[in-house]
């Protein structure tokens, strides 16, 4: 059975619509900003991705671009007024910045009161100990497909293969929340499909195509693909979905699975962060 | 083969003298403040054992001791008053606190910089991104004393049985950090023996003597014990070391593995906040 990211997106956008109607009539016009810096052609598609997705619900997104050659504290200053600026409620910093801007230095910048994606210490460390705060987007869609699906987590074995600061390690805390066993298997990590053949739910955040095949996984596994990898002008996950998806008995696709839901998690914080205010 | 704690613990604590001498010949004098509320009877221990400890390499050791009945805000304002005193370098606060005391919020008034437990947001942010801060000390002084004893860890499957904020969780990010593959054990999570038993490194943080039995444990694996359970006025860990003992490479006793060790790495994160001053 497919995980139909999209439509699920869908309706959560449908509900969001009705919020920011709501926060409008109170004078509250949610806003996102989102810097890129430099023409990455995947962080163009992103970017305009999230802007159709704001316009389609009703939240203002700017966008501040800059060149290559920005210096951090430069970006650094420009992400500090759009702190101060009170009509924004949502920041994003595209990512991958060029070699010469620490990256996380940058993401610190941001106050975690419109951190969006998550990704600042305070946030990490909210979500570390159980308290609300703005979920990195990624795994909070991952968790949220598989509540709208009721495909139980409680006791059940996870296992994610990836072990990056912005899937792997903020799923793994999200799943322990919800009552799972949790293993994280990484380039480092040997004997993998022993290990991912345990899994009653198995996530690959890797990025690299047809990475999970038919042997790793479990009979009746729920599949969780989160790679997005572009081969010959097709965008294709890390999972061999034409062998592996008859055997499990979920599986989200690539696309129209975990990355709309991605999007829709911005756009819920981007509301969650409007009300905050 | 046993990983004496104990042992460890000295060989650092001498080094950590060294050093401590030299911050006083630049007339730096590492001062570590512990907060205590009340009169439990374990804290009561702890508290002793690192006040000896601290004054055995140097360290000045202050306890500041309020009734039950203190307020949030009077322990919060204490707490602030010790972040703006330049002579202290290192603030703790014994839990547990009592019940109308919110812990986190309490731990999170702790200066990140002086916050020797790592346990305030900003730190753990700083761990999940690799970047070096105040770690929390019983899951350091496990890494440490597996590296002391050589033993490896990367690509090694680490199953860890707790997932608490300051042991499980902490301990899975600085076990990735070493290229192991992590698996986190909870009291929700099925079928434990039949995970535990695949471990090459398993540690124990469950709070229940007796928990880890043979059964659980594979041949040749490491096991850490970081129970500590009083038993008719003993202390024991949570493996049953009798029988678990002689199947395994190397095993932490208790006492003398875990606990020294966790003392060990409160005193060297007091010098080197002392040194970050």
């Amino acid at each position: 059975m497919i995980l139909n990211g999209y439509e699920t997106a869908n309706k959560i956008k449908e509900e969001l619509k009705k919020e920011i109607e709501c926060l409008k009539q109170k004078e509250i016009y949610p806003k996102l900003v989102v810097f890129q810096v430099g023409d990455n052609e995947a962080s163009n598609i992103y970017i305009r991705n999230k802007q159709k997705a704001c316009e389609s619900v009703g939240i203002i997104f700017e966008l501040v671009h800059y060149k290559e050659s920005i210096t951090q504290q430069e970006l650094e200053n420009a992400i500090e007024k759009k702190n101060q600026d009170e009509l924004v409620h949502g920041i994003l910093v595209q990512s991958p910045l060029p070699k010469h801007i620490n990256e996380l230095q940058v993401f610190e910048t941001i106050l975690p009161s419109k951190d969006v994606d998550g990704f600042t210490s305070y946030n990490i460390g909210k979500l570390w100990c159980h308290e609300t705060c703005l979920l990195s987007c990624t795994p909070k869609g991952i968790i949220r497909i598989l509540k709208e699906y009721n495909i139980p987590m409680e006791g059940k074995h996870v296992v994610i293969i990836g072990r990056s600061n912005i899937v792997g390690k903020p799923l793994a805390l999200l799943f322990l929340e919800e009552n799972a066993t949790v293993t994280i298997l990484h380039s480092k990590s040997k004997d993998i499909a022993s290990i991912s053949k345990q899994a009653d739910i198995l996530v690959s955040a890797v990025g690299k195509p047809n990475f999970v095949t038919k042997d790793m996984v479990k009979e009746k596994a729920v599949v969780i693909d989160v790679g997005i990898n572009r081969v010959e002008n097709k965008v294709v996950g890390d999972v061999d979905f034409e062998h592996v998806s008859p055997i499990c008995s979920y599986i989200t696709p690539v696309p129209k699975g975990v990355g709309p839901m991605t999007i829709a998690m911005i756009l819920e914080n981007v509301v969650i962060a409007s009300k905050n205010k």
